[in-house]
């Protein structure tokens, strides 16, 4: 029984119309056993990067693959990026899937003095499945993108100087003392679990970083991430 | 090696200063375990009703007792209330955990057409285990009561009349657009993960409910409450 809303994939590249796409396992897998389409089915499929495509499925074996029908692509109006240290224990893989949810453009894991990542938690192609999966399931079509983590101030550098950069901090100023920018990207920074050192905390008032206080109570550092992402999403 | 920062425990009821509470099990563990207090140590105790006591401990065997120095009472300036839909598996575990830190008051579980609460999913020694814990980690003085689930109307009779109540809903207007009540309670209603039927959201428009949309997408419902959580925390 095909759903009556058409089954919707992530896939690497999309060009067309007339184009063939070859489905990846896990796409393949959810076209042809979750949602049990036929040949001849309509598909939505996302590049992440704003492109959606109405397809039909060319063909189920041996692999799946569809053909774009018609595409179109949209430009992200706004941007939101987050600088994320180590959580406690998993937490980061909600991290990504909650802020892949709220529509964050990039997280990018810091290493920080009191809040190293160690390797083994360090885990790409796991936050890359997770997004993916968060991405079919708000239907969306942009890819959050994880990236690999460096050290603040690096991390920092590469960020160059944006438009608003907010630092999650309970003693800052009150969230509606401070407005995303509506057009560049806006940054947020949060801590690792155990808080930045008054050495980090000094580095991002030079660069500009706003204080910000989320809520009356100190948060963990999941929770402060998924709150500064719920904080920008509704700031429109 | 005791912390420098007194060991922080909820206990069921605080009076004094002179009086004796003795410390349930969990609250002893932490104490006398995790933080290695000794007898004449400070430890610090709320009721999560806005008391905040200072201790020392009188005692570590049979049981640890604490002995109040003094005491101090707030109020909450604000309140936040949300009825929840039943999220997908374990997840409204983390609803609860996130809302506490967060500073929401009160948690009710709302069974809706598409969405029942399992009797096997209702877990209230559980829910309570988490607030504590998520109390005690953020060291506030309010414990988020989780409630009994409800239907969506006897739930809905129950609030009463919200100076401010909010729906979560992707078809909603901004949330620049609302204000959450200062003084009295902001009730947020959040659907569960098969949505509200027409019916239920005709009910809620009747019940003078705002609907507003926390991001540009659809979140699930435990991100949805978490956005609207934070929405709340942020709107001071």
């Amino acid at each position: 029984m095909p759903d009556a809303v058409p089954a919707f994939v992530w896939v690497e590249a999309l060009t067309g119309p007339g184009a063939h796409v070859t489905l990846d396992e896990t796409a393949a897998h959810h076209v042809a056993r979750v949602c049990r389409a036929r040949v001849g089915d309509s598909v939505t499929a996302t590049d992440g990067r704003g492109a959606s495509a109405t397809c039909r499925v060319a063909r189920l074996t041996p692999q799946v693959s569809l053909e774009v029908q018609s595409i179109e692509r949209i430009e992200r109006s706004r941007t939101g990026v987050v600088l994320c240290g180590a959580p406690e224990g998993q937490r980061f893989d909600w991290v990504v899937e909650k802020l892949a949810e709220l529509g964050i453009a990039r997280i990018r894991p810091i290493a920080c003095e009191r809040g190293p990542w160690p390797r083994a938690a360090v885990r790409p192609d796991r936050w890359k499945r997770l997004a993916v999966a968060a991405l079919e399931q708000s239907r969306g079509r942009f890819l959050v993108e994880v990236e690999a983590p460096m050290e603040l101030e690096p991390a920092l550098d590469a960020e160059g100087t944006p438009e608003v950069g907010i630092l999650a901090d309970p003693e800052g100023v009150a969230p509606g003392a401070v407005r995303p920018s509506a057009r560049q990207a806006t940054v947020g920074v949060v801590g690792p679990a155990s808080g930045f050192s008054g050495g980090e905390k000094a580095l991002l008032q030079d660069r500009g970083f706003t204080a910000m206080s989320l809520a009356d109570s100190r948060l963990r550092t999941e929770t402060a991430a998924l709150a500064w992402a719920a904080w920008w999403a509704a700031s429109r």
